[in-house]
């Protein structure tokens, strides 16, 4: 016969899925023989029975219940109802996986008008008493049987005015027991019965409620949103109550086996004398620092620190616990894992391995790849935050904390800089013409764009502190002002923000440098031994390329070349190149081009030593390049003679409708050859030279952007190889290169055993693919893609993390089919999602060679990787 | 032993691709007893041969050169490099396909100094004889040894020059024989030899030139263009020449055994006394139609139409012959299938079908299915469209010829309409507000645009006439004129288009209404017994879906809701409903839109009586509704009281840099269900009346565009659902419906079988799904398209032909999981290529139960639909 109800000595941490996560704990707590307050677990399959036979309970379920009540009265020496020693139970959900929105506690089950006079007896507290009792029925009408709270509150607080009080403690007990005989009189108004004086008929009502919150819509929602089954169910424990304010030899406290915070061991929490959880939880009194219980209890903390020691032995992890002592009695109310920051993370991790717990694959398992990054930026000071004055919340765009001096230019940041002032640049939104001015900033505020504009991008990449999209501040870039409500801001004046959640501060908050500590340093070095992916970085500059080395990356995934010809001093030469009418004028300004890029390459190499670095053709529409304004259109035309007409008309030709869509990537290698040439030129002639002067193995990786075709990537290839050939032979030199593709439009992917034909290597541009197979751009659908995420629609954000069931698809034929027509094809990601853990593990068990994500996300990308090889070993 | 060389009769129509298509006819015509002048076939094994060895004829190849020549020699009674009789002959290349690009015919060969008298003498014409070898080594420098023809031509001037003549004509004997001694000079000194005046080595010369010809660039380009394999090498024809030139008895002729214009069951065709072929071509002389032949050649022209004859009833098919007749004796040099108009290609099919020549499956596989297009609209009177004064040329962007006044705007052209005058709508470029200009225009002329350009789009939808992008013109919309260089036209002015070829011609050319002739029903009819594929039209309005069915449409493939918002009387409240700040105002401006829409439907469903219609809900981003202008917004703020604050506003957050990548398709539906649920009413309640009305059983099918993910297309339908369950509650109406999805993102096509737990049908729209697929927008990438056209990277336009490795791919993987979800799933393509041939012959491969395509290509699509079958019998 089925057994549908544990007692808390029948269970184990194992049975999680029959009996809950809390269940779970509570039946291993009490079999090791930790103190417990005893009870028992109604089973997920009486939930699913219970759903099943269209929500009635089986006699065999209320039996086995009742059985087990019986059991519970013996062992607690207590009787549900008693008038002089009642049995009180809590009654609390208990889903195989946390999951709020779900039913919630239910104390003190089992009061009745008998059973409040037993409780005032023990605790001595008559209020006490009345006040659980109302408390209570309050609770059942409310979320057993859903009368709506509001008309409880009335009537308390119709009681208040009567008593002519202002706060809920001045009432009485006499004024309480007039609020239970409201309550009893709206509960037989709203249900149409007396409110339930048997406390059987109570805790069967209770488990009931429990069973149909599984599947309230909140509950749904969750489980849809977390990918949870269904079918599942939840369980319910019945526990007896123990009272923590039954005196000064009583109290409730919460802890933590070793520091949440910085992970130091030793005990961790807080303790209320005299009180139960909920008023640790209120606030109303402040708790004492739980080494205080060393005076105060000391045979009880005694105990209490032995007890945590098993559990954590037990567990071989850091638990947080809730406990209760009743006159001078240890009692565990909860155990489990305890959440924790990214710093208690690593050394917790690394100090379980010292001490023999654990193992270095358990220990990189331990932290969470996301959290690290908090690691690796400055902060606040957390008091100096705590303090802070608040004045608007943006989106947190790119982690950090920087303070600074506001300026509404590049122009104007760049010059405080230079004089030794830190700024802060405040604009409506950047574009790339801000990107001196960001590289001199401490930080970056826009009042528009998204988690994935420019600005936002741009600044996770170089890993410095943005909050974007604060559409609470008025920037007038013209006037030098923002304006936040009421109050202005000017140039010069000092704010505060903080990337890692969007705030925006008034004034100097004090920072904190990161410190990448030595136990950062090991969980790391494990992590490099275990994983199989490789790790490289997107990096456009040298100084990005440096960090990104420093962080451990083993190479450049996607160096992008358009950044480089925003600088003042080239873009000049750009425009020119652009608005050209002949292919002669137009390799006129691409000459005057080359050192440059040249020079640029050559900074890359010498970063990355002998590391692979793999460069972008020219990818983003011409029209990006061009002046926006009439005044910018204007000295253009005066400094370098270039008719006006001739600007504009080059405005108006390259002007698109789906720029995305339209005239970039590999179709400016196919419609104007000379680029690419150019850019060949550079690379190779820069990569012999380095090699030449540093002695330095360099093998560059062409990468051509945006093919759709093999004879497109034929064809560019060609130009490139071509142009290559000449430069080695040009310089005598044997130098090897490769040249390969970006697969980031669908039909590349599609046809990727034709491309293959002639790409030396595969980088998975993730971003444009996600655009692409949706048909969603990025800078267009922040909106709706929170309505869907709203909705349940989409599980995650698919700019964040790759969408295995179409993307991942994708990626997966490309990799089969590469490799049906070249099997040694190197392939990578290069897309956003490359620093992403849950992508980071796609890719791997996709196969890739490598992940490359911007220089602040490598560290993430080394430990998602290692998790990745842990939970799915390749064969 | 292999075989090299076949001689004329030992070769068949069969062999085409050892002997080429050109020999294997010369063989037939030989074998079946026609008079061919007698010749040899070196085979295409030759030229494999020739280029596995790396450009070396192999000797067993030259020995069976040799014997076939000595055969030829002792069948013509000449012999090679005679001095009284010589032996020449004409060298042809000859490859499995007619391939332009490779190397052309050598005519005279066998020529030198010697023979050059025998030919003199033959002839009777010395200059002659000295013309023609002149011109043979003129033909030989260059086309065999590569020699620049402008150094030939120097000599040819210069000789002009000293003579004092004008002419070519004027040159004497003596003056050729000048010249012949300074090619001959011009020889030696390019190629280091003399001349060679050995006929033998002239003949393997060519023929190696002509294996030569087979890999040179244009060749190459050609084949790749066209799908023609690498391998399959060229053959050469050697054949004796005939003299049409020899005098009065001789001639030389082209000609039809029926007449290619109109199919007419006659000879058709002309012929030239005392000619050889290039003087046909040449067009000094005017040739005489042939039948004049029957009094000046009786004898040989009752031979001819007796070989005509032979010849038709052989090949089964109208055949192009050429003729020389040689002291009045009849020789057959060419003949093929014969090019012709559709009138005639639908003629001669219908009447062979008649004849018991051919079957009916034969017939309709012999109408080129784009060419019927020519049927379907207006033309010019041939005559008149000859004399017409041509302005400019746009892209043929929708067939047929218009003619009228011209107006710069919709409401001038409407107003002129309504006042009885024919008007051309002339634009800048046409935008969905010119919509109703369109309606009431005879044809449509842009400057800017592509042939998916906006007017190019609606236009044939509308089979009307269309000339777009035609960048000569210069229009002013402001000053009501348009420029074409110097002249100035304006409103009111005549113009006449041909938008089969893209035609603006000033004033007015005569047009001929299309005749739907008995023949072309037969063959409409015929094919529609043998086609396995439904056949639907794309349209939105009753007047289009009546052309339709006029045109054999059976059912609605695509019927657009967006059209119907843009009429006058309804823009202000869709406008309304955008720049609704709540739901609740939004509601109550799509109330006033429902009896529209409502009304919209009915005449559809009236119009397509009981044949399916699928309804497509709103699928353009809002912002296209906004008013563009300032003016246009005033008088929307001050007709409808909306602040223009608010529609400034709403334009702004509108804006979308990649509007086809934004807010749109159903993403409108999930962000504001009501308006999905408005359509959905005017869907279901217009049904349900029709229904009760006419008796009609309609089954609407309502299609939600753009899904990309399963949870998306549940949602959406979840909304159709309902409202059409409370529709069929509020009306006590039983009627069905179904919902399905368009397949156009390529994530919907690689989640096919989530996606159709929920859907019912699936429409492929190809054209957002190109888009998609290759990242390339249809607005912008006309220019990229053509240049990659141009450069060999694209064989097809891939927004006309659908693109079968990648698009193609991702369609036949949403047939395939489509129908493991669902079996039954109704499957048809919406998209443009549902119109083109091959795209036609894509989906009947594939398996899809219909096409949908504009009205004027509906006959195309039932045509290539039956072709298809044929060609590819569905198991």
């Amino acid at each position: 016969m089925q057994k549908f109800v544990y007692s808390f000595n029948e269970g184990s941490k194992d049975m999680k899925f029959l009996l809950g996560g809390k269940g779970a704990n509570l039946a291993e707590m009490t079999t090791i023989g930790l103190p417990v307050p005893f009870g028992f677990t109604i089973t997920t399959d009486a939930c699913k029975d219970y759903i099943a036979k269209g929500g009635k309970l089986d006699e065999a379920v209320v039996a086995e219940v009742y059985e087990h009540l019986a059991e519970l009265e013996q062992v607690m020496g207590k009787k549900f109802g008693d008038v002089q020693n009642p049995l009180l139970v809590s009654v609390r959900s208990g889903a195989p996986f946390s999951m709020p929105g779900m039913m919630d506690t239910i104390l003190n089950l089992g009061l009745n008008d008998d059973a409040v006079k037993g409780l005032a007896a023990i605790t001595g507290n008559e209020r006490f008493a009345y006040d659980s009792y109302r408390r209570f029925i309050q609770m059942f009408g409310d979320v057993v049987m859903e009368i709506s709270k509001s008309k409880f509150d009335e009537i308390f607080d119709g009681q208040k005015k009567k008593a002519g009080v202002k706060l809920d403690v001045e009432l009485t007990s006499e004024d309480l027991k007039e609020v239970i005989t409201g309550y009893k009189a709206l509960y037989k108004a709203e249900i149409g019965n007396d409110f339930p004086q048997e406390p059987r008929e109570q805790l069967l009502e209770a488990i009931k409620a429990v069973f149909r919150s599984w599947n309230n819509e909140r509950a749904i929602l969750y489980r849809k949103l977390n990918h949870i089954a269904d079918d599942l169910g939840t369980a319910v424990n019945v526990q007896s109550m123990v009272f923590g304010n039954s005196g000064n030899d009583s109290g409730t406290g919460v802890a933590f086996t070793r520091s949440p915070v910085n992970g130091e061991n030793r005990i961790f929490g807080e303790f209320l004398v005299n009180a139960q959880g909920e008023d640790v939880v209120a606030g109303i009194r402040t708790p004492q620092p739980i080494d205080q219980m060393k005076e105060t209890f000391p045979e009880v903390y005694a105990r209490f620190v032995e007890v945590a020691g098993i559990l954590e032995k037990h567990y071989k992890d850091m638990q947080d616990m809730e406990f209760t002592v009743e006159n001078n009695k240890l009692f565990m109310l909860q155990t489990r894992n305890g959440k924790r920051t990214a710093a208690a993370a690593v050394k917790i991790a690394v100090d379980m391995v010292e001490e023999g717990l654990i193992d270095k694959e358990t220990a990189v398992m331990r932290v969470e790849p996301e959290q690290i990054d908090q690691l690796l930026h400055p902060s606040f000071d957390a008091e100096a935050e705590k303090a802070a004055k608040l004045i608007a919340k943006g989106l947190p765009a790119s982690p950090g904390a920087a303070c600074g001096k506001i300026f509404f230019n590049a122009a104007d940041a760049e010059a405080a800089v230079a004089n030794g002032d830190k700024a802060i640049l405040v604009r409506e939104e950047t574009s790339p013409e801000d990107l001196a001015g960001m590289v001199a900033a401490e930080g970056i505020l826009t009042a528009r764009g998204g988690m994935t504009s420019h600005a936002a991008v741009v600044a996770r990449g170089m890993g410095k502190c943005c909050v974007a999209g604060c559409s609470a501040i008025v920037v007038s870039e013209a006037g030098k002002t923002m304006k936040v409500g009421d109050a202005v801001y000017s140039e010069g004046d000092f704010i505060s923000l903080n990337g890692s959640n969007g705030s925006v501060y008034e004034g100097r908050v004090k920072t904190v440098a990161p410190e990448l500590s030595g136990d950062f340093g090991k969980i790391m070095t494990w992590a490099d031994g275990i994983r199989q992916l490789k790790v490289r970085t997107n990096a456009d500059q040298p100084v990005d390329a440096r960090q990104a080395v420093a962080f451990g990356a083993e190479g450049i995934g996607l160096c992008r070349t358009e950044h480089m010809f925003f600088e003042e001093e080239r873009i000049p030469a750009i425009r020119r190149m652009i608005v050209a009418d002949t292919e002669e004028e137009r390799r006129a300004a691409l000459d005057g081009l080359l050192p440059y890029q040249k020079g640029d390459f050559k900074g890359i190499y010498e970063a990355m030593e002998e590391k692979p670095v793999t460069i972008r053709l020219l990818d983003p529409p011409l029209h990006e390049f061009l002046p926006k304004t009439d005044e910018d259109k204007k000295i253009l035309s005066e400094q370098y003679g270039i008719p006006l007409e001739k600007i504009e008309k080059a405005t108006i030709e390259l002007h698109e409708f789906n720029p995305m869509l339209g005239h970039r990537g590999c179709r400016l290698a196919v419609t104007y050859p000379e680029i690419a040439e150019m850019q060949t030129r550079a690379i190779m002639e820069a990569a012999i030279e380095v090699k030449a002067e540093k002695g330095y193995d360099i093998v560059p990786e062409i990468m051509i952007p945006l093919t759709v075709i093999d004879t497109e990537m034929e064809y560019v290839k060609s130009i490139v190889v071509e142009t290559a050939e000449k430069c080695k032979a040009e310089k005598g030199s044997d130098i090897r290169y490769m040249v390969g593709t970006m697969v980031e439009t669908p039909r590349a992917a599609l046809t990727a055993d034709a491309i293959a034909k002639h790409a030396e290597f595969f980088s998975f541009g993730t971003n444009d693919l996600t655009q692409m197979t949706f048909g969603f751009s990025r800078d267009d659908t922040g909106a709706i893609i929170k309505a869907y995420e709203d909705k349940g629609i989409f599980k995650d954000n698919i700019f964040q993390t790759l969408d295995q069931e179409g993307v991942g698809k994708l990626v997966k034929m490309a990799v089969e089919f590469g490799r049906q027509t070249r099997p040694d094809i190197k392939l990578g990601i290069c897309g956003e999602h490359g620093g992403d853990p849950r992508s980071v593990e796609f890719c791997h068990n996709a196969g890739l060679n490598y992940v490359s994500c911007s220089p602040y996300r490598v560290p993430i990308a080394r430990l998602a990787a290692a998790q990745a090889a842990i939970k799915n070993p390749r064969k």
